[in-house]
Parts: structure tokens; sequence; C-alpha cells
């Protein structure tokens, strides 16, 4: 310590000091301009930091309070609540939780609160339902904006949206090893030793990448000679005769409709990190804002995909992210997760959908279960109405959102868990395009992926972070186009 | 300065350094005991308060992030967020919204949280309905507790809730000044130019503090003689024939039965300040960390409610605090609102709802539009089937919870206005007492009252707290004592 003292005073009393310092008396002044200034700059220094402290106290508590502010905290998990007087330890231990996911409050259906996500321009943002938490907010892009981003994926390219026929899907009911009764008695829901159509839809409406309505089933009953006795019901010696591909097989020979399919349109991926164009950086920012969570979890989420349907262009109900459960691995964070996960999902927390065009009839999007008491799969089809056929049906959905030029929804496709990070999917989130009966409808879609498990999510922000190759973002966001499209 | 400077330093260099403080010079050491000393203390002070400070960001940090934690304000209005080293302003500008309401968050009907309410124990917190956000708390109170309060209230007395008829309510119309045309207009809600049992009832469901059926509406049309084509309707010239008070006059030449009330039941009111028996006192403060709110804002409010439903007792379907328009005013802040305000409500923004015993029959608490997808007032009586009525239609209630000796069950009678502060009345937080069709039922209603207008809760909250008498609990809460019953 005395070192330092000798080196930082300015008085030059050094040599004093010390050679007084070795001596026992006589007792020394402490009013000497030496102790005065090194008093005083402690006294500034010990001031100034008391300050700069309660300042920072006052200012995130402000922040705090005031729930639907701006975004607080945009430095990615490991980043959060950073003290401003400790330097930011390099990833010591970034797997605690020190961030919460704000989720914005729907208050109630109608409910409309201003936010701000461009400078010098107020948006509305209106609750239309409350499960799925959803919001609509008019004019979120310019005319100008839904031009561009058309244009970049023409010319980028838009891909089918679905193939006509998906091969090699192999029977789960084969791998599993289970018998024609065990089948019956999971398919048949109401425990009548009878099959009906709607029993058979529930469970698998979908063949193959090929949508089933009750007429199709008919048909394929009479192809196959399937209902011997013809009452529009199969026995349990019926369906025993069936082979567990006959179903496919018929469908493949019958030759399949694009508007037989699970969804019929066309798109294409763009990316919004550096170098993208200013666009779609810009819409990348505002979706921020707009959902105020931290940047790097809006950055390190999928591209933005664009979708175009042509008229009679569909998309039957869906989620655009499974269930999650321990087993579960999130499709992003795949290169933080153990090796062997039997399930994989998207795990995409939010939806933010943008409407390109205002479309000339139809193509809507369409919550056939909003806000519904209870949510029940097996009251999705009754009376064989399909509330998840949008080619029919839309009509009956709680809730159908027009399709406005500019105009972008958003939801939530996850609870939280109740201690601020993702939970549960949300299973009212079901929703589709209902059909575009005049004209082409252009949307495009952003989704925010997060693992529903913290600790993956941290491992893989740390692993993408701590790259050698930091800039190339493109190769940061393009293992995203392996995603399956369903 | 100097003078600290002396009374602080131990080392008996006073006088020295006052003698030499005097003199140019020579230069003194920075070395001296005293000047060690000195410097010393100033460097742990400063050490030991930025540690404090710290520890202090971090703690209100960590707080911040676990959502569902202990409560961290508990010092009411103008005290919200206080920082440890500036001592509380004597409320200077107490008006500034520096406190956000904690609303505990349901996540999905079925979630089990866990919630420290009582040292060494952990209670479990289940979400009942979202609309309105609803919750349950089994063994809220023990067997003891229980008994102790129904004795408590016994002890005290109960009075009647509702007197048998209240004299002296004018017809609305008549002061209004409206024709009958104008009034059957009203009433005929499908405009078909006849008056359906079901629009009557509505409009008027309660009259004079009579509960009406379909079927005694049909004995005064009988009565009457007022359905003069015996169809079940009335047109216009037969409503036009009836006289504003006719229904009335008929009713109370009847006599009325209790049964015929809108409530069923005896009542009383337990203060719960300083002084009160402790297990009252122990459930306000178990209120106040189950709810989060400021310890004030619970202390403030009306005393416990006890209720005691003898076989036969019922409550129809009602909700425990009005809607707040502008012009609207809370019966506890009515000191500090202006003088006219047309409207008054009692501003309940929590019910909490605990069961002294368990019911051997009936009892059941209904919540007969919880969750529905959207509320409808005119859709409350439907083919004659009065959802409101709890003697004859809980079982078709969304939801009824079952009267158990220590549940407690709590909801919001009001959403959030999405900026921290009460907002409007959730409509969908009717609910009634079904009626008890064996044995006795014991109840007790805490409310937590907060007006939705945040200057006069905070005027109000100023009012009390400023008051020369300030230990006089009673008095501050025996206001509420003349709280309409209905």
């Amino acid at each position: 310590m005395t070192d330092k003292q000798e080196a930082d005073d300015p008085t030059g009393a050094t040599a004093s000091s010390t050679r007084l310092g070795r001596l026992p008396g006589p007792k020394t002044s402490v009013c000497s301009r030496s102790y005065f200034v090194v008093v005083m700059v402690f006294f500034h220094v010990y001031i100034i930091n008391v300050i700069v402290l309660l300042l920072y106290v006052h200012y995130s508590s402000g922040q705090e309070d005031a729930r639907p502010g701006p975004p607080r905290d945009t430095s990615g998990v490991s980043g959060g609540k950073q003290n401003p007087l400790s330097p930011r330890p390099p990833s010591k231990a970034p797997l605690t939780r020190d961030i919460s996911l704000p989720r914005i409050d729907g208050i109630r259906v109608g409910h409309v609160q201003k936010v701000s996500l461009v400078p010098g321009k107020v948006h509305e943002m209106r609750t239309l339902s409350l499960k799925p938490l959803l919001f609509e907010i008019p004019g979120f892009m310019s005319e100008e904006e839904c031009r561009i981003v058309m244009q970049l994926a023409q010319l980028k390219g838009l891909m089918e949206s679905q193939l006509m026929v998906q091969d090699g899907q192999e029977e789960l009911a084969k791998e599993l090893n289970i018998s024609p009764e065990e089948i019956f008695n999971l398919l048949d829901i109401n425990q009548d030793g009878q099959l009906q159509l709607h029993e058979i839809l529930t469970h698998s409406r979908v063949r193959d990448g090929i949508w089933l309505t009750p007429e199709n089933l008919q048909e394929i009953y009479a192809g196959l000679n399937a209902d011997k006795d013809g009452n529009g019901l199969l026995s349990l010696e019926e369906f025993r005769l069936l082979s567990a591909d006959a179903f496919q097989r018929f469908l493949l020979q019958q030759g399949v409709k694009r508007s037989q399919l699970v969804r019929n349109s066309r798109h294409t991926w763009l990316y919004q990190g550096k170098g993208a164009h200013q666009v779609l950086q810009d819409i990348k920012t505002r979706v921020t804002r707009l959902t105020r969570l931290p940047a790097t979890l809006v950055d390190l989420s999928e591209p933005l995909q664009v979708v175009r349907y042509e008229e009679g262009g569909h998309y039957h109900a869906h989620h655009d992210s499974g269930p999650v459960y321990p087993e579960t691995a999130c499709t992003h964070t795949r290169l933080a997760a153990n090796a062997s996960t039997p399930f994989e999902t998207s795990c995409r927390y939010i939806t933010v959908l943008f409407y390109l065009n205002s479309v000339d009839g139809g193509g809507e999007t369409a919550f056939p279960v909003a806000d519904n008491r209870t949510f029940d799969e097996v009251s999705l089809i009754q009376n064989d109405v399909d509330l998840m056929d949008t080619r029919r049906n839309c009509d009956k959905s709680n809730l159908r959102v027009k399709p406005t030029k500019g105009k972008a929804v958003f939801w939530y496709n996850y609870l939280s868990d109740g201690k601020g990070w993702v939970g549960e999917q949300d299973e009212y989130a079901l929703h589709g395009g209902c059909v575009v009966t005049r004209g082409t409808k252009w949307v495009a879609n952003k989704w925010i992926n997060i693992d529903p498990d913290f600790q993956r999510q941290a491992r893989y922000e740390q692993l993408v972070s701590h790259r050698p190759e930091d800039e190339d973002d493109e190769e940061l966001t393009s293992n995203f186009d392996i995603h399956q499209e369903l």
C-alpha cells in the first residue's frame, strides 16, 4: 500500500513521508495539503459511485414498473440484467436464468394498446383472442415494404410448399407392431364397436400429405369394397380385412389433386441478417420491438418465410409448432441437445404473420377454436363437419382475420411456464388459411424460436456466439432451410 | 468537516493538527498514523457501501425475475419502490404512479403453482378459470381457524343479509319521464312487437329485492289480467294498460317468501386491524401474501364478512362490484372524491372467499359464464332457463366450486388497465351461491378495495394516513358498514 500512496501523492511529500514513517513520533498533521487532496479524491469518487448506483437502481426500477415499455433487455439470454459496475463475466456462468421473457398482456378481446415500433409513429395493437394470445397491428408494414418483400421473394424463386406425394412414410402401426384389434380399439372413440367416419378422421385426417374428407373416405370404402354391409360404418371384421396400407395405395392409384393436399401454396425463405435488404432488417427490428423479446433470440430465429397462394390455394388448420415433452428436441437447438431424442419440433414460440396484399376473395386466417371454453380434439369433427377443413368450414371458425395489405397479426404458440420462460404448447393456437376464392394471396411469416428447455437455449446461444467465424450471418440461419414444412 | 474529523480521529492528533493547520509549511507526512486511519476508515466505508448497493441491486433484480415470488412491496401506494439509502420523502409527491399492482398469471385452467403463505408450509394454488381469473387454495385456513371465525361471528351476531321488502324504491321510468312506448321498445330485444317472458326478465329480474322467475311472471300476468289474449306475450296494447308500479303492488299483496329474495342468508363483519383476534390478523396477512398486493391496500379494505346460509339458503348470481365509468365513485374513497358523482360502487378489485365448513348438500359457488367465449347478457336467459337463478340452474353453470372446510378461492372482479393498475369490470366474474340442500353453509369474504382512479386512491390513502388519530383502526374501517349489500 505504501508504494501506491507514494505514486498517488501529487504533493512531492514522498521523501519526508518515507523518512518520517520509520520514526515512532512526533504526531503529524492531518490538515496537510496531501492529506486533504487524497481524502477529497476518495470522497468525490465515493459520492460519484453512490450517485451512479442510485441512478441505476432508479432507472432499472422505473423500467420494471412500466410494463408495456420499450424492450429493456436486448442482449440475449446470457446478457440479461447486467450490472454496470461489474464487467460482464466471460461466460463463466451463463446457464443460470437471469432473464424473464416478457409476455404481452391481452387484457380482454378488443382491448387496444399503443405501441412504438418506428420512430415518429404510433401503431395500435388490438387483442383478437386470449386463447391463443393473439393481436393484430394494422399498417405494420408500408405498401412500399410489402411490394419489396414480394419482389425479393420472386427474385429468389418460390418452391412448392408441399410435394404432391411424399414417399417412404412408413405406417406407425407397422413399426410399433400393434394388432388390428388394438388399432380398432384406439380409433373407436365412443367404444360402440363400430368406426364412424369422424372417428377415423380424428385420428388420421392426413394420409401421405393428403387431407381426407368424409366423402373421400366413402369413396375409398367403395373402391376397396371395405364397407360390405354398406352402412357407412366399419365393424371390426370389416376393419380386419383392410391391409395396413390399403388406404394409401388406393389414394395413389386414384391420382391426387393439389386441392386435396394439406397445403396448396408456394414459398421461399429470405435471410434478415447483415447484408440483407434494409427492408428485411427493418422488419426484424420491428418484430423485436413488437414482441419485446431480446434481440439475440430474434436474430437466431428462422429467416422470413414468404408464401404465395394462387386462386384455390389453402392451408388446412395446423399448429406452427408441436407439443414439447422432456424427450422432445427443438430443431434450432439440436446442436446443443443430446444426440438421441425421439421427437423433434420447431419450437416456434411466436408466429408473426404479415399480409403483403389485400386478397380479392377469401384467404382469411381462421382460428377454429380461439377462446373456446375447452379444447377437445374429438369435437373438432362433429356431425361430419370438420372444423380443421379450411376449404369447407372456415365460416364455422370462432375467429377469422381478413388479409389486409400491411397488417400484421401475431400470437404465442406456447403458454408461459409461470416462471418467465416458455411453457406448454397452447392447443388453441390451431389455425389455417381459408381457400382463396379470387385473386392471389401473399403473406410472410416470422417465427421466433425459443427452446422451452432454458439450459439448451442458453447452451445453443453460447455455441453460436463463440464460433470463430462470427460474422457469417447467413450460415447461422441457413440450417433452418431443412425444417420440416408441416 | 473539521469537527467531524476531530471527533472521529482516535489517535489523539487533534491538538497538533489544528496547530499545524494554521502554519504555511513545512510539508507534512502522508504516512502518519492519523492519515492512515482516516483513509482506511473512508476506504472501508466506501467498500461496504458499494457491496451493500451491489447486493441490493442483485437482490431486487432477482426478485423481479422470479415472478411468482414473495410480496416485494408491502408499503402501499405512496411508498412503492423505496430506495434503502434515501429516506422516504414525507409524501411530497405521492400522486405520481410509482407502483404497479401485481396480477397473478393463471397460465391455463388446471395449472398449479406453489405459494408460500405461512412459514414452513407450501400451499398449492390451482387455476380454475381465466375469465374471471380465478384460483383455489385448499387448506388455506386450518380447522381451528375456521372454528374460531365462526364463533367470533356468532358472538358478534349475524343480521339478515336482505330485508324482506325494501320500500321507497321509485320507478326509474317515472323519474326519467319515459313513455310506455319507449319502455316497451327498450324491453323488446328482438323487436318483434311482443314482449316474451325472458325479455322482461333480462331487464328487470329483480323487483324490490324479489327475484322473478318466468312462473312468477305468469302468476303476475294472471293476477293482474295483463295478458288478455293468454298467449304468454305482452303486446304494446297490453303493456300500456299496466301501470308503472302494478308489478310491485301485486307482489307485495301476495306476500314474499325468503326463497324469493335475491339472497337468503345472514352475515356480520369482523374487523381485522390492531387489537382484533390474532386469527383475523393472520388471515389478513395471508391474504396480503396470496394476492401480492401492498399491505396498505389490504389494511384499508373492508372488514372480513362472515355469512351463514341455512338449509334452503342461496344467493342468485351477481357481481361483487359494478362497472366503473368516469362519473362512478368508489364507496371507500368517497372522502377523496368530488362530491357530485351520480354512480357509486364498492370497487372490490379482488374477492377472497373462504369456506369455513364442508356443506352436507348443495351450496356450491357457481360461475355461470366462466371462460365463455363471449359474454352476452341477453343469452343468460334462453328458452326460459335463467342461468343466474342459483336455486334452479346451478347445474348449467360453466363452473361450480364445492365448499370444503379451509379452502379459499379468489378472483379478480376487474381486468388490468394494461399499465399496472385496475381497469374495466370483468363481466365474467358473475357468480352466486347455489341453494343449500342439506345442512348449513358458513363462508367468509375478504374484499380488497382499490379505486380504478389511481389519483383518488392515492389521495384517499394520504388522507387516512395523515389523520391525527392514527391509532384508531376501528374507525378507519367502520365506514364500510354502510355498504350497499347488493
